[in-house]
């Protein structure tokens, strides 16, 4: 029973995974990228290293198994950039055993970044005759791609489960994404099918993330829920509790009293006076260090929030949100956003106002927090594709001599087209704690986009009956399988949602 | 898009259903059960109303459609005992848009019991010229089925997701049991995948499935974690947190500061000195409703439990859980256990006496509590099956002129075998609210059981090594479709886990 581990994971190590050219493929430049121009025939040998950086994403093994595939001498590095600066480098072998499985486990990850280190890492990188280097991970793992690219061999790989590093039609959407939304869109379906069987219950279901709403308004489009909250649309908080109470108390008196509401992990982040909050207690807790450890919570609360513009805002929260603002931040001075329980504060805050607006309104809510079971679940049929031909691509640019580059594949709906973008076209310049810097954009949910368009045009009908859907669990095999996420089919304009 | 809802569910509407038999058939007593005796060809038509009782499971769409397929007028009731006292019949037509979905949403649910209310209850049905009533619920659903049995034509088919009705060789598992514990079993699954790549949480995860543990028995044969606790092995609150923080330093030694601790919704309830402890509480608070009413919380508090023999006990608790145990009780007087955050009191336990085994250990924790999105998940190949087949077999039972059995399956593993239980032969004595009563009993967790031998034969080794298995999300098409609970495949001395 326990070799190899389930039966799911022993029969998906046998499915086949499709190239979408012949690799390893040769380069040409083509309006500003490089795109495939024949196969390689003959390619001078490489020492190659790679490593996984930040949280993990479905996928990734099947980038090892691309790049393994095309590359003859492949390096592991144990644990991201913290395993490359120790040295913990391992030579890979047979990757059978990984082949199509969920998470970042056979080489570990970490958050580790080489900012001021690039030195000591290329340094790190001759001692160990690393010839090459491909990095996956998201935004901030792509800029240090870019900081290292001028002095070594570097390849960027895209992943990221928030959908938060896209590049127009040159990057779709990295690995991960797929596979965390079909896991939350699954739960969120089973529960909408919950409220509709047991007809009594409210769910505020908060979804990872980070600061984009990418997860929330695929899963939304995925699910058709009651509501679904979309961080970018900048609303005040007030606006938001107005709009929910009020489909609260129109449903109860249509007999539903019923509904689920989907919440973006990084919502809070987007509301402009909760932001202005926030912004107000980071400096007064950042000025006032000293002072403050002295003091009692009372005393900390009242100092903290007398000068406070956004003092009525702080009035109006429940006090263990309060309290969570109030707290020591993390070690670069920010707040864990996703450690404030958003989903509670919006029904309580919600709660009160239905009573306001129509006394005697049932409303009994459930609380739910979807993240870490969708980060490393198996990959969907997509993510398992997506990584697999990333891992080809990224592997063929570096026997093509490339450099600063970030492998990524379009045309998702015809079978995928191999396409390396410079990062250097994508850098831009962003102020990050108080200093200009360049760095890889951090890709918002576009509020003239396609898919969010379309989230708004059905918003209502969602809104007011019970049209959901329950999308069911990602499937590998039979007539359900080759699904795309839907805001990347209708944001690249494809004519079918399948690949 | 929105046609069908989703892909999952347009293509899962065309999966065929297999009967385990020619059906409708008649049936023959052997050995003090009723078992199939060839083909019912002429049968009067009858007028059958069907419903459904407690919470959602799995497989009770497909019952329909299997009740359909044999009965000429099959009669809806709208949300349970609580449509037939309303008279909320209507006339189930075509079932092709609910086959093989989750969800009881077709006719609603409710918690309503009739145990004082049969002779209403015929009058009824009289009243609505209903020949025959089957009632798709529990183990309380059967004893209300009991009830009626002798004085109208009734049959019982058994659902549940906690898995606690089960009745030997003769009743393996109800529907419902297998999908909410292959849900819950790949996010757990997922988790466990996510700490293997992310090395730093302890995650502890709460598992629905009432007083019973079989949920949380078969979600770890399935996935192996780090530790799993069975509430039926009836543990000192103590001794359960020596063991978990013993296990925290021991792999914390080995660089391991990462685990998955499996929690069952019921565990409070079977610890026998916190059972003792919220005895205690709800006499006092029975007993001094009228003095509690004016007392303010720490009065309140301290009035509670001066004389509490466990007083010791709840003073070790933290002050969340202190105010949960002396909080007002649900109608029935009880504590609503799925309220008490059970997780968040071990990891709190935990932590504390982590820190005085081994000082200064990484103990990282995140909480989660896996229900509702599991009770109405899209069935599993298995609840599909089995759903179907206990309609046929009721139906036929209705046919054949019986009343008062449950209708069920055997030898899942050879494809099932119809089999009727008399419901008689399933009460037994029980004292409920200080009354003996003829009841269905509740099946726990047997320590003598093959399932529970074989998980306490392994716990150690899975909490040694990293030897968790992934199950990923059930699958409907392909070779990883026809998967046994684990549980019943050992309990029920199978040599294969498929059916």
């Amino acid at each position: 029973m326990e070799v190899g581990r389930s039966l799911f994971e022993r029969e998906i190590r046998k499915r086949e995974l499709r190239a979408c050219a012949e690799f390893p493929v040769r380069f040409a430049e083509h309006e500003g990228v490089l795109v495939p121009a024949g196969r390689i025939e003959h390619a001078t040998p490489k020492r190659v290293a790679v490593l996984f950086s930040g949280g993990p994403a479905a996928g990734g093994h099947n980038v090892l198994v691309g790049l393994k595939q095309v590359l003859s001498q492949l390096v592991g590095v144990r644990e991201g950039f913290k395993g490359l600066l120790a040295g913990d480098f391992f030579e890979i072998q047979n990757l059978d055993e990984i082949k199509n499985t969920g998470g970042f486990d056979y080489l570990g990850t970490s958050r580790v970044k080489i900012k001021e280190r690039v030195e000591e890492t290329l340094a790190l990188c001759k001692k160990n005759h690393i010839d090459a280097l491909v990095i996956i991970g998201g935004d901030d793992s792509a800029t240090n791609a870019a900081l290292l690219a001028p002095h070594l061999q570097v390849i960027s790989v895209p992943k990221t489960m928030d959908g938060d590093l896209q590049y127009g039609k040159l990057l779709p959407i990295p690995f991960g994404f797929d596979t965390a939304t079909k896991v939350y869109a699954e739960l969120v379906g089973n529960i909408l099918q919950d409220t509709k069987s047991s007809l009594k219950y409210w769910h505020f279901v908060k979804l990872m993330g980070r600061t984009a709403s990418h997860v929330t308004l695929e899963v939304a489009l995925q699910t058709k829920p009651t509501i679904a909250i979309i961080g970018e649309e900048q609303h005040r908080l007030t606006d938001i509790i107005e709009t929910i109470a009020n489909a609260v108390v129109e449903r109860s008196k249509a007999g539903k009293n019923y509904g689920v509401v989907l919440v973006p992990e990084g919502l809070l982040e987007f509301i402009p006076e909760m932001n202005q909050l926030i912004g107000e207690i980071d400096s007064m807790l950042g000025r006032h260090q000293g002072t403050l450890a002295e003091l009692g919570p009372d005393e900390r609360k009242q100092f903290i929030t007398i000068n406070l513009e956004q003092r009525g805002l702080f009035n109006f929260l429940p006090s263990y949100i309060q309290e969570m603002l109030l707290a020591d931040r993390d070690a670069h001075g920010n707040l864990t956003v996703s450690q404030v329980e958003t989903e509670r504060l919006l029904s309580d805050l919600v709660a009160k106002r239905v009573q306001e607006l129509a006394p005697g309104t049932k409303f009994n809510v459930n609380h739910h927090f979807f993240g870490y079971e969708g980060r490393c679940g198996a990959p969907s049929a997509f993510d398992a594709m997506l990584g697999y031909n990333l891992g080809l691509v990224a592997g063929s640019l570096i026997l093509d001599g490339r450099t600063g580059y970030l492998a990524s594949l379009t045309s998702l709906n015809e079978g995928g087209k191999a396409v390396a973008i410079p990062l250097s076209k994508m850098m831009h310049e962003e102020e990050r704690e108080g200093e200009k810097e360049q760095v890889i954009e951090k890709a918002l949910v576009k509020l003239d986009s396609a898919a969010y368009k379309f989230f708004v045009s059905r918003q209502d009908v969602w809104m007011r009956t019970d049209r959901f859907a329950s999308p069911g669990p990602r499937q590998l095999w039979g007539p359900a399988t080759n699904q795309l996420p839907i805001s990347v089919a209708l944001n690249q304009g494809y004519s079918s949602l399948n690949f």
